[in-house]
């Protein structure tokens, strides 16, 4: 059987919007608005589900500062940061490395 | 703007079936029996739709044998053994390291 643990890790990554939350957040705490632009093209009721599921996971952590008008953002807690520097940077790597090839196997899969 | 290839990848990852099941032919070609019961719990329709998938992108092969009765196994691509080498190995090891500290956090949200 293959390691139940990496369905643990699959799972944190299965919801395309949670990895680039997290790799949005790579260099500060952003407000909700500030991340959706940074993000782009997610709708309010999914990113609120991102980020309660990324919260959820400890890999978010919320900040809310008591001004006027209310202030909250996002950042990534250690755990977040470590799922940042690993997985997901190695995935960027893959991507810079095999992406025409990835492409090519695409095109020609399309083409019949 | 978050970097769109990375969509790209987190493509790859997002249906679960298809990376448990790159990493079940890391050592040899499987027939696709003996492929459903390493990865457990998938139905004939999601793994067909999973095989078709990494054929597409490139990361699995299929190969046909003319015997009696017909044989049919699928491996990895050169292309896919690079995914399983780079990415989804360093999400292994990135559990290794921090499942005791995701399953915290895990809990203490179900706690509220």
């Amino acid at each position: 059987m293959v390691d139940c643990r990496l369905r643990a890790g699959l799972e944190l990554l299965a919801h395309t919007w949670d990895p680039l939350i997290i790799v949005a957040l790579r260099d500060e705490p952003l407000r909700r608005r500030v991340l959706k632009d940074a993000i782009g093209g997610v709708s309010d009721k999914v990113l609120t589900e991102s980020l309660n599921r990324l919260l959820a996971n400890g890999l978010v952590t919320r900040r809310s500062f008591a001004e006027a008008p209310p202030r909250v953002d996002y950042g990534l807690t250690p755990l977040g940061r470590t799922l940042l520097d690993g997985p997901l940077r190695s995935l960027g790597h893959w991507l810079d490395g095999h992406a025409d090839e990835l492409l090519a196997a695409q095109e020609a899969a399309e083409a019949g």
